[in-house]
């Protein structure tokens, strides 16, 4: 007997009912292990997620994790049932953060299936998925909607009937949850690396992060492993017919996110994910740098917590500012373009 | 005075006394960064070595280690007295894991001699070793046999009686130790991954993992190290004429093992290593797949816990289900053949 | 609005004034992750840095960090605000371990400026910092002086009046800092890897280390962003003319004192640094070896410890014992050259 039917080859687009809830696998327990490997994989220096002692002057616990070591280890557990098959990730929507992690914290992710619609080619079509990271207490911490385009098996399947979410274009300032306790009014901006705070940002600001990072083969695999993502081509040299690795999106974004640290030292918390596109793939030996925007700010109702919208884009050395060509399209430096909600000092 | 007194270079074979127990250097804690770091350098995924909550499931205190990291700690420890002179390693039989190990938990490794034999040619001979992981409790974890044939340092030092230990060819189902407490009555298959439990793997069924890893210097060097394997050929690229170095063996099984999580998700534990050869040499740049065959099932005393005999094999690319060539040795693309018993879910 | 504001350039010499204490940013927990990643990044072996149970029967509490985690946790934060323009890192003297740091610590950094000197050009100068490492219970776990030379932003900034410290040829033995419970009469030289004590060792003893480790980009980019050094040539192989990048010089320190295992096994602690020169840059590709010479020996104050003076050098292959040419320079092979007291049984 053979043992084919043993292993899993994804799920296709006919495979998807709308409604239906996927508990994906390997409930994950995290531990200062993955903080230690996070500091070494990406340039990450937000004190709040480095320090007990700095996140209990601002009233947690202890030191949470970074908000990205929780968004990878709830979307790698969701690849093997919603991206194994998917020909692009295209888009990221209403992703909230809504709890912090700490170590020793066991999580488990689910998808429940939001929206479908066939290609009108017949030969694959786009899954909207409401992705959830839930704690050992039952309590959701993350919760982000991403659609794919995945492939038909058989192109004779036939098409469900098209329902296309209706999703926020980005989350409200009111919707936003800081983490119960968070108590900005001791804030210290010196053990923090910055002075800026809330009221030194404005709207239409735009930062060059200045610094950037050269991207080795080992490195990006370590990381995507970490969050137990199994997509075959970041790790299968054999899996394109150019012999080269696709760096995950997610070490993008944890990447430009890291960079940010000079001009956003402060940007603590992401509280909200609005909308992410991959525009670019990243490869081994790509030099990834970072800007951002101040798109929107926000008050809270957390003593001294504001809040900061901000377009975080990475580029292979496009010039900070620049995104889009004439056609509209994105430049072939950009690499992401990532908007979101962040916590900071008032 | 010179400090070449000093260094180690190694035991030789006329250095060996049949009946002498080594106690090797360097006891060891282990914590959840070792775990963490376990999972960045390979795609491991079962669930009771990922998830404390899922462990408690399973009737356990919380996540032990995958029974591999215990394997290489312990194996790391006898390198320099055992293996550092090696000119192969031939074999391994007998080895049974003990015990779980924790997160908190030291191990030291020690070693007793239980056979030698001089080959014909007087140039060297080869080594038979039981090695055992002991914890801080004095209780041992781990127990396997293996042999190497180590080089003479003096080519005329006389040879000694010939021993050859009289080794099983297998571990019996019977001397399977699983774990106290182990109970996977209540084991939750949506979370582990697979469907397949104990009853659904016939003896003889081929299963191909599907997925591929393309292997990086960095990554070997990390592991080997992190296991504190000293062995010159993995880290030093003057060491062999070709300026290649050598992938330990161990990186290959872990590899290996946790590839073969898609086919066989629910065999958690590892009870036995029954035998296993390094059949060829590895190397960065290597993409290994995996196929296992199930060789054997038993049952165990503990509730809901069935035991699956079966044989691992590592490849460069060589299909499924085939081994060795017309000449009875082993293909150029096999890595690895280990046979092995495991604790699944009935 | 630009954001070139809020982005930080690091000081400039004409930026600093004697006698000013910079806080440095970004307080850092330690966790048994990063003694993990320790052991994966350099072949570490001392057994009083990976056993609890060891480091217990030498009477201390647990298994403190490997005394240059701190090192390289303390020097990290410091690179932002003294060597972000460096142009050259100088030398190190009055090192001193005050306190071993255990898992749960955290460590802040600062510096006091004591001493400043202009260079005849006009271009740069000379700044000398005494750089403290200091837990979570303000006390004092480290402190060094170490000098660099930066650059000016403007060259027609004023001088300030030149002030070179007073500093020690080398720190007095009866200065070094014994950990408190620190007793050594138990000390099991067979859990330790190797029988020579304090009286085995001989001044003018060399010591070749016998091993070598070919270094990756990935390795040393993942150790020095671990101790959050953020210092562009280590990360962006655009940022030199060769498109190389430069080594982070403690990454070779840590490396030499790994390997110095193998003929220094029972030299468990370092008390104190008393010079270091990293005498020609290191790359990827090399594969790094060390020696060593003892310089001197003394007793202390605590059960069973005596403490050695020793020269520790990084080479890329260049025999022991070699270290500057006739015309007094540094070797081409040398890397690094480095004095240290460190801590062994009697």
């Amino acid at each position: 007997m053979s043992g084919a039917a043993k292993t899993c080859a994804g799920r296709f687009f006919e495979d998807y009912r709308l409604g239906e809830v996927i508990t994906h696998a390997v409930p994950r327990t995290l531990s200062g292990g993955e903080r230690a490997l996070y500091h070494a994989l990406y340039p990450a220096r937000h004190a709040l997620h480095a320090s007990d002692e700095f996140a209990r002057s601002c009233g947690l616990a202890a030191a949470p994790f970074d908000d990205l070591v929780v968004f990878h280890t709830v979307f790698g557990k969701s690849v093997p049932d919603i991206s194994l098959n998917a020909v692009a990730n295209l888009g990221y929507a209403e992703g909230r953060f809504l709890r912090p992690v700490y170590p020793g914290d066991t999580l488990v992710s689910r998808s429940e299936v939001i929206g479908l619609k066939q290609n009108s080619n017949g030969q694959s079509g786009v899954v909207w998925v409401r992705t959830s990271g839930v704690d050992q207490r039952g309590a959701e911490v993350l919760s982000f909607v991403r659609w794919v385009m995945v492939r038909k098996r058989d192109p004779d399947a036939a098409a469900p009937a098209p329902t296309i979410p209706d999703l926020a274009g980005s989350v409200a300032a009111e919707g936003l949850v800081v983490p119960d306790g968070l108590d900005m009014t001791s804030y210290n901006t010196t053990l923090a690396g910055e002075p800026h705070r809330w009221c030194d940002y404005d709207v239409g600001e735009v930062i060059d992060h200045v610094d950037g990072v050269t991207i080795e083969e080992a490195e990006h695999m370590l990381a995507t492993r970490l969050w137990q993502n199994t997509a075959r081509v970041h790790f299968d040299a054999t899996a394109r017919p150019d012999g080269r690795r696709l760096i995950y999106g997610g070490h993008v974004i944890s990447l430009a996110r890291a960079l940010s640290f000079n001009g956003l030292a402060n940007v603590q918390i992401i509280a909200a994910i609005n909308a992410g596109s991959h525009a670019n793939p990243c490869f081994a030996g790509d030099t990834v740098r970072a800007w951002s925007e101040v798109l929107d700010k926000a008050e809270t109702a957390a003593p001294g917590v504001g809040a900061l919208r901000l377009r975080l884009v990475a580029t292979t050395g496009t010039p900070s500012g620049q995104l889009r060509g004439e056609n509209g399209k994105y430049l072939p430096g950009i690499l992401l373009d990532l908007d979101y909600w962040a916590l900071v000092p008032l």
